[in-house]
Parts: C-alpha cells; structure tokens; sequence
C-alpha cells in the first residue's frame, strides 16, 4: 500500500512507531524469553502485522484478551498455538474455528465457564488461577478440580495460568521477585494437581524476576508507555502520537490536535518531552510553551502514558525511522 | 438491519441508549433551546444517525471537532449548517465539499489557520475567541483585525464563537452563571468588532445560563454521563454500557468484560449503580459484591463517566425501551 514518504505529510493524530526501537525491544526479550518460553500478548498492540513481526523473531504462541482478537489472528494465518487468556460466555465463535482445524485453547476459571467452553466446542484448556489480582482465576484450591472435570468431559487440559498483573509496578525488582514467587507458589501448588506442560503468566512488568512460568504472557515491551518506562526494564518507548500544532497563545500555551480521544488516560496525561502537558480535551492537548516555543503548523511526538488502550482508538500505526515512514501496520485487533 | 430483539442477546461490552430517556432530554433541550437556537456537537455523539435524532425535533446545525465528523455529516446528508468549532492545517477535504455544496463553516483564531482555510477553498468563517479556556480562540483584541482579514480575502464572516469549556463544571448555577457572564462579556465586545449574526458557544453544563450566544453548542446533553449528572440539569443518563459477568469470586468481587478500553477514563472509573466499581483493567472491570451479589451470566449496566470518549470507542449505540432492542445507531463519525 501506498503511504506518505515522510512523516511531516501523514494525517494526524497518528501513531507512530520508531522501527529501531522496536526492533531492540524485540531483541531483548527474544533473547531472554526465546521462542515458546514467551506468549505474547496480543491486547497490548491489536495488530497481525505487529504480530507477525513477533514470529519473525521467533515466537509462535500468543495469547488475546478478547474473542476478536483470535479470530482477527487465525484470519490472517498469525500463530500456531492462540490462548484465549480470558473467561468469555459464548465459545461459539472460537469453536467454528476448531472446526476448521485453528489450535486454540481457553482458559478456564469456573464450572459456567468449564460448561461453556464445552458447549462451545473448544477442545483445549488451561485452568486460570487466582495468585493475588483481584480479577479472574480459580482459587488454587478448585484448580484439581476444575482440570479432572474437563478431563472428564474428553478435554485436554494444557496447565494452568495466573496473572500477577498487581505486581507489575512494584518499584524496587527486589521486592518485585519476592511478591511475583508468593504468587506463583500459589500457581505451581496449582499445576501440581492440575498437570499439563504449560505454566503462563507474567508480562513486561515481571518478566526479568518470574522464573516459575514456563512462558511469559508480556505484550507491552514491544512498544512500552511512559508508565512501563519508570520501571528498571530494558525496554524503550518505541510509540508516540504524532500531532499538529494549531493555535498558539500568547499567554504562554500552544494547542495540538491530538486530544483524549487519541490516548488511553486511564494512566494520566500524555507526556510531551519538550516541556509541560497541561490538559487534555476531546480532541486537543494543551501544552505549556514555557520551556519550548512552538508556532502554528509544527508538529510535535506525544508518549502515551499506557499503550494498551491508546493503540486501541486508532485504526493504524505508522512505522517510521527517524523522519522516514517505512511501513504502516494496521490496527485490525480492535473492539469485541 | 436485523438485530437482536432483546438486550440478554447482544454482543457486549455493548452501548445501550435508553429510548424514553434520551426522547425526554431532546424535548427538554429543544423546549429551551428550539431550532437553530441549538447547534449540537456531534463530538459528543458520533453518529450520524443520533444526529438525524436531533433533526426531526427541529435542530439543522450542527458543529463538530473534526474533519471527519463534517465529511460523514454531510454524506449521510445531515443537516444544512455545519461548523468546524475547531482549528486544523489543512482545509482541502472541507473545501472539496464547499465545491460540491455543502455549507461549511470553519472557526478561525490566527492568520495562519485562515491563510489555510483561504487555501483549503472553505469561504465562510466564524472568528474564534479565547474566553478564558487556555485552549483555541484568539484575544478578544485581534478578532475585529481576523474579520477585516478574512472579509479583504472574499470570506464571509458570520460572526464569533467563544468555548466557556472550563465553566461547564462550576458547581452552583449561580456561581456558574456569573463566571459566564464574564467570559461572554468577552465574546461579545468580539463580537461587536467582527460582526456578523452568529454569536455561538455554550455547552451542556452552561445552556442554562449562558444567555450571551445566540446558538448553544452542546451536544452531552442527549446521553448524559456521570460527571454532568453531577449538576443540577434537567437531563437524565441515557446512556450505559452493558457488560457479562464472566467470573465471580468467593472473596466478594465478580468480574465482567467491559474494561477501560470500553469506557472514556479521563474522568475516572465507570460507575456500578448496584455496588462498588473497584477497578477497571483493560478488558475487566472488578465489581464489588457485598451489596448485590452477582453470577456467571449475569448482566450489568455500567455508567460511563465521560460521554464522547467512551462513545469513540464502540462502533455503534443500541437503542432500547427497557429490555427491548428497538434499533442501531452507528458510531459512523469516528476517528479523524
């Protein structure tokens, strides 16, 4: 597909990727997770593209926070091996996709969903356990249970997963470990009655001190977000939201483009690097001219404060070096 | 379209507008505001089907925040004054619409964006006024200077337009109405400068008291979320997001599948009417049950906190009379 040459002529608000970043986050973690040991977790970015960026460094496996997400990746013929790392109601759309013979395996946390997974016709399972976030997951106690009755029903129980999201900022890495191996104590005295070869967790929050999951379910390291980034990974912001300036005070503010609507704020404010990020309005931010002057048509880069939900209002990411667009990778993981 | 007939069977996280809530906030809203009286902001909205609403109760003009929303009012033929309430670098997707005869309207607060809307072929104007929101708008001072400006290029100029945006919120209608004064005091000596008939501004939290412009830009008001339900207005929320409850704890929390990037964040969490919104990630919410407890299968409604972001990102509203799925209005004005 044709696109503009630089990025001075793409239309804004745009995200854009800065390729060499991206390209060593993805050499970091591939060197530390090779292969299968990492899962990524498609939620973060919602792009085949991206994805298939992931194979091209070796990794096969993925796991999806949502049922569109793995329809959005059997479609395009991304990953060998798709988890469902979520408890949905209806497994109708994914078992029209067993039948057509994509691998994919759900996770499981409950007898209703045991029951719909079945009714659904999905075939492989891993039993979601409870390690301290107040979310999904089985208590660790149900965990033997749960897998004998889907064994029982002539499903193939894979392992067991449990997600230490609240654990993910922990500041110190120190205090971070000591937290992650309670939680995943509670994950492996799970899979010891559960069975199966596979223990998941994790993300980029913790992939340095989990040792006890066999594969790490980390999305957000490709591209990071100015929260990720005050944590002590080797990860660098690889995503900004590129904008227009266009109006500039007097009193000492210039307007962007680029509002809430372009940025998920449930992490605060966009941070600008040139200066101060005063508010946000629907379709403007407003920045403090203070430190950096600014006129009417310059464009400035904007850092997500979570990558997430930002990538998820847009309908494309814009792959740059430097000045340069060299590619465009569409947003096509989106809604539900 | 085919649909689903009631609420149990749609896909979620789902948008709901309740019908008979929504019937009453247009007819209270065009009681005080008939006509061309009301500009509604379809920012708020994103649909031109909503927007087609606003039509058959009497409203033909309508403002918007981006391109985008003008280029999908005027193919789906809505309304028959349409206004860019906002500033951007190019004009020619607008001024393509000018040749096709659409009447466009373009806010203008320095000489480079008019210098842009001369070249991007749009011919009218309203100058655009800074009333104490450090955002868009030029000083009052150089308003009468734009106009003479534009008018000496061949423009029409149909008057000003001020955003009293960081009024909205003033917690007593008295209190609020004198800030207002103040600020319109403002718009008004523009106004005497420039000329023309229009004196546009105004919002949902101000319509009330805001008796200086002589059309009201507000557009919130016809969905209302829980942040402007804080305010003494005559509207009611019509708007909620109906999300499953796909796990529920022993601990006292159950979790559904509409998480943050189902929801605008920027003026907090969501709320639960029947108990304790914990928190929200980005596909889950966590629901305290100590007061309603909750199963797997279960339905709820959950409040959005901010209308318009939380409305960018879906790709439609259902529209419902209690559990009755009556109709679809598609989120068609989305992105940029």
């Amino acid at each position: 597909m044709a696109f503009p040459a630089t990025i001075d002529q793409l239309p804004t608000p745009a995200l854009v990727v800065e390729r060499s970043v991206f390209d060593r986050n993805l050499a970091v973690m591939s060197e530390a997770r090779p292969g299968d040991r990492l899962r990524p977790h498609v939620k973060a970015f919602k792009s085949t593209a991206l994805a298939r960026e992931m194979e091209a460094v070796g990794h096969h496996r993925f796991c999806t926070a949502t049922v569109a997400e793995i329809e959005g990746l059997v479609g395009a013929g991304v990953g060998t091996d798709l988890l469902l790392a979520n408890e949905t109601l209806d497994y109708r759309r994914l078992g029209v996709l067993v039948e057509q013979g994509a691998d994919i395996t759900a996770a499981v946390d409950s007898d209703e969903i045991l029951a719909a997974v079945i009714a659904g016709g999905v075939r492989q399972v891993l039993i979601d356990v409870e390690v301290g976030l107040p979310r999904c997951g089985c208590d660790p106690a149900q965990a033997g249970r749960l897998a004998d009755k889907a064994r029982a029903a002539g499903l193939e129980v894979r392992g067991v997963m449990g997600y230490e999201g609240h654990l993910m900022m922990v500041p110190s890495a120190e205090r971070r470990r000591a937290k992650v191996e309670t939680a995943m104590e509670l994950l492996l005295a799970a899979h010891r009655d559960v069975g199966g070869d596979i223990v998941s967790g994790g993300g980029t929050g913790t992939y340095a001190v989990n040792e006890w999951v066999n594969e790490m379910q980390a999305g957000s390291y490709c591209l990071m977000d100015t929260q990720y980034a005050t944590l002590e990974v080797p990860f660098e912001i690889a995503l900004s939201v590129l904008a227009d300036v266009v109006s500039v005070s007097p009193k000492g503010w210039a307007v962007t483009n680029a509002g809430l609507k372009a940025f998920g704020m449930d992490h605060g404010n966009p941070t600008w690097p040139d200066g101060d990020l005063r508010f946000c309005s629907d379709e403007h931010s407003t920045l403090s001219t203070d430190v950096t002057p600014l006129r009417v048509g310059d464009q400035v880069r904007l850092l997500p404060a979570h990558v997430d939900p930002t990538i998820a209002k847009h309908e494309r990411m814009w792959v740059v070096d430097g000045e340069f667009v060299i590619d465009q990778w569409p947003v096509d993981l989106r809604h539900w």
